[in-house]
């Protein structure tokens, strides 16, 4: 597997595969790779002839108070993890190669950025849609893939995308679990063994007020349910538990279809978020 | 000359020109075709195989009260000055090629963005710079070019390309000017006759605030002297007349290297901008 520093470096590794009459997915991670990430590898797999996958945490989608100094970091793991997992290469660009000096410009998709973790996270999505775009177009592949545990940022990707006309298909994954529910995510590193514990009560939370909406409940009423039962577990915050339509993101007033459950919750110092079809 | 009015015919273009290994020039306008435009296509087919002329009134770059509805627009004549001109194809896309509905995304350069043209008409250079992201990536040609008259738009397009790692060359081609100096720019159709003969008045005030900083005065007193000799020609009020670093944009406090002359006026309902290099 060839591990690739400089933006010249990656265009010239997509540019022969792409001559040779090849397909290439991009899998953009903030690494400390796990089976989630490894799901988008497989998937890029599937759907093209290589797959590469991208180390880089931005620092740009962190806020001052956020996680960027401690967020994990294990690039020879992370390097063996997409290695095993098929991966032809992989992008880890030196910072030089995303932020410049004098770097001066932003993506930002308006009205999605400004709910949710956009609403909890102020200009998070600006960061994520600024460094998502500049590697969409330094590696132009046939194809990228991001979790839909990340669905709202999912929803940010591919607005940016079509809007920016990039010729890139942007393909979501299903979100990987624990065996006990919990959605995998580098951030359930910070959580110790009592709070892992707790930690799986956000999903069941979620769980019940789908049914209980698919059951004829107002939203509402199932959401503010959620939101009790993720406190009384030991949670110590619910940022949101909002259920909406997954394509406008408008909260919803009345069970119905295309509706999803969305939820961000703090235990101890680990923010975990979740979101599930209904 | 071949019309493309569709990205997707536009991209099979550039794309079958660049499997014959040939190379493509963009010369991005908002029509309304003077020998300045003419100028780029020129520069164009001197660098590249190929020049594509591009037509798009972008709406997104006039404010509220701007000339967005009576912005002069000629297609017919336009294609046969390109056509002269040498382009091989003029991209004069529907607007829904370009936002389609539900359109969400911006692309803004920081600083540069807030000066000067940018002060005196917010937003503008946020539509200029969201634009041409589109139609750069939309053509993905090898050079794209854009005329020294819009000298801060050049410099927030070459910052945008820079920033979002566009593989594309951004040129800059001299001002085109009439006998008497005024700069060509479609908007000097707004002129009467009267006007009109006022209006080299500005350029005029220009060269005289740049030879007074080349004898050693302060720019800040030549700016003043141009201001003045402006308003007394006629011109109803000068927006700016500012001299800068011509990279950095710094007001300029001392005569020195590298200096530019910046101005805009208004002259009855035009506006008329214009810059010259010290």
């Amino acid at each position: 597997m060839e591990i690739i520093r400089t933006k010249a470096d990656l265009r010239a590794r997509v540019s022969n595969w792409r001559s040779a009459g090849e397909t290439i997915a991009l899998t953009p991670t903030m690494g400390a790779i796990h089976e989630g990430h490894l799901s988008l590898v497989r998937l890029g797999l599937e759907r093209a002839n290589h797959c590469v996958g991208t180390i880089f945490v931005n620092p740009r989608q962190f806020g001052p108070n956020e996680d960027f100094a401690t967020y994990p970091r294990d690039e020879e793991g992370d390097f063996a993890k997409f290695e095993a997992a098929g991966c032809d290469a992989v992008y880890a660009p030196a910072p030089d190669q995303i932020y410049g000096t004098d770097y001066k410009t932003e993506v930002i998709v308006h009205d999605i950025s400004d709910l949710m973790e956009g609403a909890s996270r102020p200009g998070f999505f600006t960061g994520v849609a600024t460094v998502v775009s500049k590697l969409l177009i330094q590696a132009m592949p046939d194809i990228a893939i991001f979790g839909e545990k990340d669905f709202q940022q999912l929803a940010v990707i591919r607005t940016m995308a079509r809007d920016l006309d990039l010729p890139i298909e942007i393909l979501g994954a299903p979100t990987v679990r624990e065996p006990d529910g919990l959605a995998l995510s580098s951030r359930n590193a910070y959580l110790d063994e009592s709070q892992r514990r707790i930690a799986p009560a956000l999903h069941e939370a979620m769980i019940a007020a789908a049914a209980t909406v698919q059951n004829g409940t107002a939203p509402e009423i199932a959401a503010d349910q959620a939101r009790k039962a993720t406190l009384s577990a030991g949670f110590q915050e619910v940022d949101y538990i909002d259920i909406r339509d997954q394509d406008s993101f408008l909260t919803a007033t009345a069970p119905g279809d295309n509706l999803r459950i969305f939820a961000a919750a703090r235990l101890g110092t680990c923010r975990l978020i979740d979101n599930l079809g209904i």
